[in-house]
């Protein structure tokens, strides 16, 4: 049994393309829980629209009602980590794996405190996707994951674990770094969600001006600065790629941005906070991250946290 | 006669001021003019309001139909200094002093360039005032000018210009080095008007936030900086005497803050970009400088320029 907890865009994506291909998944939903339970999940994708109808589906507002799991799969916002215990405690048996897909750095760290090292793999979505409404996902471009185990080197689990979705029909590699992978990921997070949000702009409409590439640019040269300094080289052809890739996605609103738009709180910590005390603790010269991070906490907050 | 240049709340302010004290003031409004011809100018003032009645006010919306003047006081935003030429020129006899009040840096330069620099002074108001409608001001603090001669030193005519301030009731003086004014100036305008149009926030909700007011004083810190590196250092008292008084400010809006918000261009080059080219020309590090500049034009531009 998968369960996926924390079913937003992300979650009700891949968890809705292993419930497709006949997995038993169980999802953990809260605001969209009820809705979902009465019209299923529907997906329009750039590799194939589908939708799950309600007699098809399980779908949980309280983890305590769920059956445990073999695999945890966490898509929760990362502002809502201080509800891990008690949405993802209840899942575990004794050989429960917990992948966490969340954004940013600390996750990993945040799972293993709470429920043991040796349960927690992390990876990583690079896709584009975006919730309609309540179980209506819109995934416009991309979507590999990689994943692998916070100590390093490619594990049996962490390659049973990416069989499955490439079982389900999605790219997904486990890699030997994850650490790598994780910096690798916050050289896109870092200019496209923070610009994004602060700017209130798309990655396209950052990309069409010289100020925005080179702001862009600026701050994806300082993670890459930030990666070698803490030991995790992410190399020139790594950054042409995201540049690449995202001049495919066209008009994409990041998380982030939507999180502003809809008054939700960002997720700063993970994304911009926990990699500048990283890259100041490995002496690296981050000063567009630490404005960027300075600029995003000084963003006005909603006045409470709708958690996922 | 005074003619004053692009008589938004700071022209109408000063100006105002000058001819309540019985000076032959003549106004140059732009989309203002009729409203201030048939209402006259009205000022809310922390030393005092004061109202003008149209029979006692000269306004105009064409250069060409006023006098000539002994003195120029340019007072229009820099975004419309394209348009200099055919503003003050008509304007000018052979002994026509210029002052500029102007933001940021450059307007000395672009005067001299068309006019010729021996006509050219520079001054800084140090001023918290707002225009609430068609000849309405709001002045709620300070309003010390400080004047001089582009290429240093106190002056006759700079003395006897801050004089007729003065004998209008306006703090004012001349003094010896006005790069080192600008660069004093610019230590406030950088941070607060850079930070309140971006974040869209006012001077109060900026230094309420521990991150906000450290954001204003890495800024402030750069300017600092730069101001060192060109030869004009501003000494700790000047920054921490700005932090000072804009906590006497209350809740203030910028210039640019409200021009944001009214979809007007913001001064982008005068108040960031040319004292960023200065301090990279004189070598000083001013990474949030930078990152600001380019973030303030990224910001979406209003579809054209309403000028002053």
């Amino acid at each position: 049994m998968i369960a996926i907890v924390g079913a937003g865009a992300l979650g009700g994506y891949y968890g809705g393309r292993l419930a497709q291909r006949g997995l038993d998944v169980h999802f953990l939903f809260r605001s969209d829980c009820q809705a979902v339970r009465q019209h299923g999940l529907r997906v329009k994708s750039c590799d194939g629209d589908f939708a799950i109808e309600p007699d098809r589906l399980h779908v949980y507002d309280d983890p305590r009602q769920m059956p445990q799991a073999d695999l945890v799969i966490v898509t929760l916002k990362t502002t809502a980590n201080d509800r891990l215990r008690d949405l993802v405690g209840p899942l575990l048996k004794a050989d429960t794996v917990i992948l966490t897909l969340q954004n940013g750095l600390g996750n990993e760290e945040t799972l293993a405190a709470l429920f043991g090292s040796q349960r927690v793999l992390g990876g990583m979505a690079f896709v584009c996707i975006n919730r309609l409404g309540p179980g209506v996902i819109d995934h416009t471009a991309h979507g590999a994951i990689h994943l692998g185990e916070p100590t390093g080197g490619i594990s049996d689990r962490a390659s049973a674990v990416a069989r499955l979705f490439t079982a389900a029909g999605i790219k997904a590699r486990a890699i030997p770094d994850l650490r790598r992978g994780r910096w690798d990921k916050l050289a896109w997070n870092i200019p496209f969600n923070g610009l994004g949000a602060l700017l209130d702009q798309s990655t396209d409409q950052l990309l069409i001006t010289d100020q925005g590439t080179r702001l862009v640019m600026q701050l994806m040269d300082e993670v890459a600065a930030a990666a070698a300094a803490v030991g995790a080289p992410l190399g020139r052809e790594v950054l042409q790629r995201h540049m690449d890739r995202t001049r495919e996605m066209g008009a994409y609103r990041t998380s982030s941005q939507i999180d502003r738009q809809q008054g939700r709180p960002l997720e700063v910590e993970a994304i911009f906070g926990k990699p500048l005390e990283a890259a100041r603790a490995a002496g690296a010269q981050t000063p567009y991250l630490e404005m960027l991070y300075f600029l995003l906490k000084q963003l006005p907050s909603p006045a409470r946290s709708p958690g996922n």
